[in-house]
């Protein structure tokens, strides 16, 4: 029997249960992972909730993001084998595989080697925040030195690779709270957005010229507001919907600045023979030297899985949640 | 005296007056045109209901696209003199200047000579229609051959240019009214909106694939209606509120589909010193090959420009409405 996180029905965290289940084996082209350690999403909450882009087929498992060793190998698989220690990069719909649980049946596809020098914990918690960032700066976004990147609700990777790229990133949090944290962490400027007008903070900070590119997962009535920040030309780029309500399109502001406004998620090129591997290689050459490096705000193990799942919806995490299955998950 | 349209308030056509002024003589860097053809534009019906980018200032001139012959010219003006035939490329304010008239005032900078094979007639029908579907098709768009382009308002020029650049022009329209029409001027295929289903229409004249550029002049909630017919990773382009109303942002549709939505006018390059002369280079030599041509639907003489306005905002036009001056400007 294997410990597995499931949910009957859509609702508040509470409605996740650890239940048994006999162990089961990999299919074609899958693998089973061991699972050490679990990169908590926002997405997870949104399809535990309802809210995500596809519906919960009950009983229904959850989860995009472990680390752990692959423990049993399905037909068909290749370049895998049992003893890796891998980590899962979300490429699957969670109504198909989920990895919350001791144990985890994933695409082959989804796994990866996960840089030597990073434990258990710290596979779980790269591959979506980096891949995220990745294809929005890098790929679609394009962004150049000496760019100023509004970037909000505190996304750490995005403020790495922002430094990394020579960008400004200048961090939107709702509160002053985060502030001293962020700017510790490398945030060039920090606006709290409930206490400040965000459009002359970001003038302010730009020498009026404005954000060259919005990085956001709030959208909502928000977004008119991040227009308002937004230098001629600038792309927003929309990953998320914090807000849950309504947004409306920013029109004329979008005519008189030639704005574009974009919906993104990392499905767009996971699944993508050549995009995925060069971000992969991208983050993991970074991650190997210490330029990027895993940001864990904190560790909850498996047995709390409602209080993670409360706590990343409270928002006051900065860097990833990530829920550990044994005592040794730190150990790489 | 000199005959100028006037509006010394907002609202229907029929606050236009048409009045006798002085004639004005040009100052620094502006010349003036002896105006035989106005293009009509939606800008101006949007600028007299107050509906516009920017507010008329009252009296209020409007009026962005003329045809003529320069004569007076300014101080510093270079490379243009009295006798020259130019129309006029929309690059200024309707506040400062406005071509609605027998004289006009214009920036020198906004003064072209139109290819010699075009009337006046012509050369006030094409730099709006043709500099706009430029920047959203070639520029921004990046249109290749064999993309299904969807071009919403029944806008010729963008079926000329996706015609010219070997993509697949499908026409969107309210009715079918004017469908055979569409399909006679070039429309691939034509979608009557409030008569078909849209998305299911797009699909089937798609091979199931979507559209792979939205050109949209509507906005409102047919934004949401239009992502619903876009190709993974399309681009939207709005340039105009036929709808005027509010206009949600399709944020799952985008996720799903990684689609972008963006503002645009021309006024984003008609006044870049290597954009402009780039499109006007590509437009004047098509023009004059006979590869694009002049979409006239409509021309009346100057004392009907409420009646020209009213049938502007009929959108029963399928081309440009042009007001006349005398009875001349047919002529070389």
């Amino acid at each position: 029997m294997t410990k597995v996180v499931l949910f009957h029905e859509t609702g508040p965290a509470d409605v996740l249960r650890i239940e048994d289940l006999p162990q089961q084996e990999p299919r074609e082209n899958e693998v089973r992972v061991r699972v050490e350690a679990i990169g908590l999403n926002r997405a997870e909450i949104m399809f535990r909730t309802g809210a995500y882009l596809e519906a919960p087929q009950f009983p229904a498992r959850l989860g995009l993001e472990a680390a752990g060793v692959v423990d049993a190998v399905g037909p068909g698989v290749t370049g895998i084998t049992v003893g890796d220690r891998v980590s899962t990069v979300p490429s699957f719909s969670m109504n198909s595989h989920g990895v919350y649980g001791e144990s985890a049946i994933v695409p082959a596809h989804a796994v990866v080697r996960h840089p030597t020098n990073l434990s258990a914990l710290e596979g779980a918690s790269i591959w979506t925040q980096y891949l995220t960032v990745w294809g929005a700066l890098i790929h679609y976004g394009k962004v150049r030195a000496g760019e100023n990147i509004l970037i909000t609700a505190a996304r750490l990777a995005a403020i790495d690779l922002a430094n990394l790229l020579g960008a400004r990133p200048i961090a939107v949090t709702r509160t002053s709270a985060k502030k001293k944290t962020l700017l510790d962490l490398g945030a060039a400027e920090v606006i709290a957005s409930t206490e400040e007008d965000l459009p002359e903070a970001v003038r302010r900070y730009t020498d009026g010229k404005g954000a060259d590119l919005i990085f956001d997962a709030v959208a909502g009535p928000f977004l008119e507001t991040l227009s308002q920040g937004a230098a001629p030309g600038a792309q927003i780029i929309e990953y998320g919907w914090l807000s849950a309500e309504p947004t409306p399109f920013p029109l004329f502001t979008s005519f008189q600045k030639g704005l574009t406004v974009r919906g993104y998620t990392i499905y767009e090129f996971v699944n993508d023979r050549l995009l995925r591997p060069e971000a992969e290689k991208f983050i993991a050459a970074h991650l190997a030297k210490g330029t990027l490096r895993p940001r864990i705000d904190r560790t909850l193990p498996l047995s709390q899985i409602v209080d993670a799942h409360r706590y990343l919806e409270s928002n006051q995490q900065v860097g990833k949640v990530v829920v550990t299955i044994n005592e040794n998950s730190n150990a790489n």
